[in-house]
């Protein structure tokens, strides 16, 4: 059987270290660098599905493998024809390992050679989790991006402690490729029986780099996941504690050594700037839950800094959230509407701050990608960054 | 200073008691019988204002006096230029006069000749209403339709207690109408102020017939009503714990004494089957909290029944809520994900199933004015009527 590649993945344009690329996978086509806002159990949070298609312009989300695993089960998932089908979803979906999730249980969980026991935060029950497993489940659930079974150090993690678990990474790496190329082999994936919808060609497979704040470990965790192979290279085990400028050292370093010509995806980063910054560094592909999960907590992402709607000052304030965004919400409401809204306990504080939230992720990566391609990054970047902190000048100002 | 009508009201269509209107209120036409969407706090509670306008076609939206006017205050809603503004809804309002909201405080409130004494349900503070105090807030809210300062009695309420209630309402209600004039002859009111969306014309102002369930009293209630002259009538006090035969009864008695060229509103109710019943009586406006509350609970409604999405029976079932439901939600998502984002506690449960009860309202009051338009409205009731209980009859037929 003559398949197309699972991923097709095609820098168009650099300006220094940054890449805008076109990347395609079996349901569609992502412009590069990317946001994917977090599915978590099946759903952006607050968000209908028409507004991230239709006013987003969203192409790509992330399920998390544990949740949906745990809830609704993948036997509901895969009796609903896949997780495309159960949620109403038929442009692209990369799919976490649980690898990540499992780690962040903390004393719950119990690592073995085997893969990680923990107890489910749903209902208590004794849960198993390996890189079979974790294939299993992700092909059960259709995902056009699957992720490698991963094991994550603390931030804060000694180099042998470090060590340990990016070997164990390692392993698993293999592990999931072996499975993930025997399921495919078998055709066991909910995408390629979705005839209805069109969907034609494997999904791709990831593999994440570990190996905490140490270099060395990085190096050689990059190394083995290489050797191994995979259609696209993630970083993961970053922002989880350690010091930021930390982070960038590892990025940096990192970054040169890993193939061109596939895409690389920064995982559980950031913040706006975190984001413009990574791209510097050449990372095409984001995820993060800041945008969705500070909606909720009342906090708005501007381009002029944050906002955060529940306080006093913006009780009579007619502006929008931020005047050049271009948004729906910003169209529509002020600051003191959302303000009500938040303070009232009203549902429709979440659902617009996490809209307003993902349109201004989405479009200063839209931004980005335009700047890469007309060769004006780096001025963007300056421009962009000095004004994520006007209102922080406005208040130093006024104050003094 | 001539100016436009407040409202104009025409009935276009009748089929026996039923009848199919044109409404025009100074922020545009509603055909009625209409069917009002609650926006308790200044928001449908999870719906955003562009499906309430490009999907669902709402013409008309009620707003809470009592709700508005402790949070966030008529102060800020003044101060950011009324309550259309403040929202960010250019169509029709409706405000009630609060009366109803103070009344099912309880215990919480002690009634005068002058008006309501009650404690906040929001920071426990003494405040008080009365008819002029309404009026006031509603002009200052911009209110498109004004509701008269009422009293309700209990359904259970006791000649003597319904009639010393129906009185102090009559009182109430002159009060309101020289209230409302006066400020309206000062053009106190912030719909006028807001020209820059070209809005003109006054605010309409409807009287409240009470009585409890008693039809002399309600046919006292109506002629002092009648006696003052509104631009339209309501009838109150019903659907407050009386049976729902006794509720019929006082509606097909009253309906024939009201004046034919104003429009009749029946507060407060209710179930689809109810909105039906009532048309066949003559009623032309609605609003029930029914689609967007019981919607945040797990239940649907449905040409077939209600459906709560909590049941386990739908956990693999892949078929809309409503199959002949041409409704967004239907269209995309299935019982089996609205089940597991409601079991998951995930916003989206009620946002969609809020959604898709709106949509089942006001599709419904869409082919009641249809069927009374065409002398249909007896075939089509009947045909509803049998549909609303298939899901019982399946029940039924499957479990003997």
């Amino acid at each position: 059987m003559i398949d197309k590649p699972p991923i097709t993945f095609e820098v168009v344009a650099r300006d220094g270290e940054a890449r805008a690329g076109i990347m395609t996978t079996r349901r569609g086509t992502i412009e590069t660098p990317v946001f994917m806002p977090v599915g978590t159990a099946g759903t952006v949070k607050g968000t209908r599905f028409e507004a991230l298609e239709d006013e987003l312009d969203v192409r790509i989300i992330l399920g998390n493998t544990y949740h949906l695993w745990l809830r609704p089960g993948v036997d509901v998932i895969r009796e609903c024809g896949g997780l495309h089908r159960f949620i109403g979803w038929q442009r692209a979906l990369l799919t976490d390992s649980g690898g990540f999730q499992v780690w962040s249980l903390g004393a719950l969980r119990k690592i073995t050679e085997e893969g990680t026991q923990f107890r489910s935060h749903v209902d208590g029950s004794l849960q198993f989790l390996s890189p079979e497993v974790s294939m299993e489940v992700q092909a059960a659930l259709g995902s056009d991006i699957v992720m490698a079974f991963d094991e994550c150090a603390p931030g804060d993690a000694p180099p042998d402690i470090s060590r340990q678990s990016m070997e164990l990474t390692a392993r698993w790496a293999k592990r999931s490729r072996a499975t993930f190329d025997n399921l495919q082999s078998q055709a066991l994936d909910a995408g390629r029986t979705q005839a209805t919808e069109a969907v034609s060609g494997a999904p791709a497979l990831f593999g994440i780099v570990q190996g905490g704040v140490h270099l060395d470990l990085r190096r050689e965790s990059l190394l083995r996941t290489r050797e191994i192979g995979f259609d696209g290279y993630a970083v993961g085990g970053l922002s989880v504690g350690e010091e930021k400028s930390v982070m960038w050292k590892v990025v940096s370093e990192l970054m040169p050594e890993l193939p061109a010509n596939h895409p690389r995806y920064l995982m559980g980063v950031g913040t706006p700037e975190d984001l413009v910054e990574a791209v510097s560094h050449g990372i095409d592909m984001f995820d993060c839950v800041l945008p969705t999960r500070n909606g909720r907590t009342g906090q708005a992402f501007t381009s002029r800094g944050k906002v955060n709607v529940k306080n006093a000052q913006w009780a009579l304030d007619t502006r929008p959230l931020d005047e050049s965004c271009e948004c729906a919400v910003c169209q529509r409401h002020s600051r003191a509407y959302l303000r009500h809204l938040y303070t009232a306990r009203e549902m429709l504080a979440s659902v617009l701050l996490t809209h307003h939230n993902l349109a201004f992720f989405l479009d200063t990566m839209r931004r980005v990608r335009q700047s890469i391609r007309s060769g004006d990054f780096t001025k963007f970047r300056q421009e962009f960054t000095e004004g994520l902190s006007a209102y922080e000048q406005e208040k130093a100002l006024s104050s003094s």
